[in-house]
């Protein structure tokens, strides 16, 4: 699927290096963030509109491979792939590239469906069956 | 005022640094809103007591100049003191040292009183009497 | 000057928010920065060939009027002016709207140039005329 | 081992909270380097004095499964482990707490070793064996 969604891509702030000149390792979980919500756009369920619907996606688990150093200024892009959807969870895969093709991390990120007003997980097959079948579409293609 | 509260004081973080080598300059307007939740604690008004009245703090204004970098590692004071306040509003000075008396920064901060429900200004005078008691007498001394 | 250099402009990022639902005060320092840079970029002084040259531009004043707050995911333009420049020191100063006209804050940075290896200042005249030059026209404008 | 090293802790930031009210996820890989920094002080390895050495110590690999929520002003208590070590490599596990006793995350960073002059791997056995020995102690401990 990921082949069909263009890439998240920015350039790398100053601010996001440290002292070792290179860019922050726990940027790279903001940067998947951007890439995430980018990527959510594109598949046409933005966030905002998730959150509208009364319903957060947080984040239940994280993990990013450094392979490379990413340096101030550098143009990243963001590969972002839905892995798994089945309604209760979600599960992103990322590939972090420094333009045009330097592979500098590997990551994922898994997510759940929690109704902000009872705070309790959500079933997004039942509670929300037109944006189920949309996004489970996308993971069968 | 501020000498009889001592300063808040911990450690830089690997992570405030940049590519400089040195903190990064917006990390100190972190380090301040650290610095005036403790000193607010130490005045016997925490911040989360004033959220639990419904009361937000925003920060309306700031200005920080940077005399001396920070680095990794190095032991933060931060003097403050409150310098004005009236009820409706309320001014922050800083002075932030690398221990002993490495004098780096100085820095304020202008804030207002802002009623959660209805996003309008609140009187601190006339909606908190005691709270607003207990502050002004501080800034008096 | 400024009207010849377009803005800076992205979007706000889900990390950027604070508990009160808005883009926390500190996160607009660094906005500052990344349309600081996206300016040199334009004027063709893009901070990477300054830092090519052995010369770092350190923050020595920066202050911020908070006007109106940024929400998540809404479109920032950040309309960028060199101040001052006499090869000594710099000012910025900033216009930061959300899309398309709401004054969110007014800005300011101040700056000055010194050489890495020495860390002494260094005058951009003496030491870069072309640079100095290419930079001054541009303030006259 | 890790029941003999004390736990870092500190209180939650409130600039470390996100729209959602909670401590945003990509906060924690930055707390549990400043526990592992608080760590390495304890064991007597302090890595400002890795530094001097000429080394670096880069993550290579980070994972957090996050379990409950971290609120504004907590006491964060994090117990670090040094689980793998052998010159080349090393893994640090993490328990992040919210006093006393809630288990908020479980989480890991992988590092390894490079000489800062020359970017290159280095052994710890071979060029540093004293501080090898005193690492290894403590992880058969």
């Amino acid at each position: 699927m990921s082949e069909k969604i263009s890439p998240y891509s920015r350039t790398v702030y100053f601010y996001e290096t440290d002292k070792m000149g290179v860019v922050h390792h726990a940027n790279y979980i903001r940067i998947m963030e951007e890439a995430r919500m980018d990527f959510m756009k594109k598949i046409a369920v933005p966030y905002p509109s998730i959150e509208q619907m009364g319903i957060v996606v947080p984040v239940t688990k994280v993990d990013c491979s450094y392979l490379q150093p990413l340096y101030f200024d550098e143009r990243i892009l963001v590969y972002v792939n839905l892995k798994m959807f089945n309604g209760v969870r979600a599960v992103y895969s990322y590939e972090i590239y420094a333009e045009p093709d330097r592979l500098c991390a590997r990551a994922e990120s898994s997510h759940c469906f929690i109704k902000e007003e009872t705070n309790m997980p959500v079933h997004m097959k039942r509670a929300f069956p037109d944006m189920y079948e949309q996004v489970i579409k996308l993971v069968k293609e």
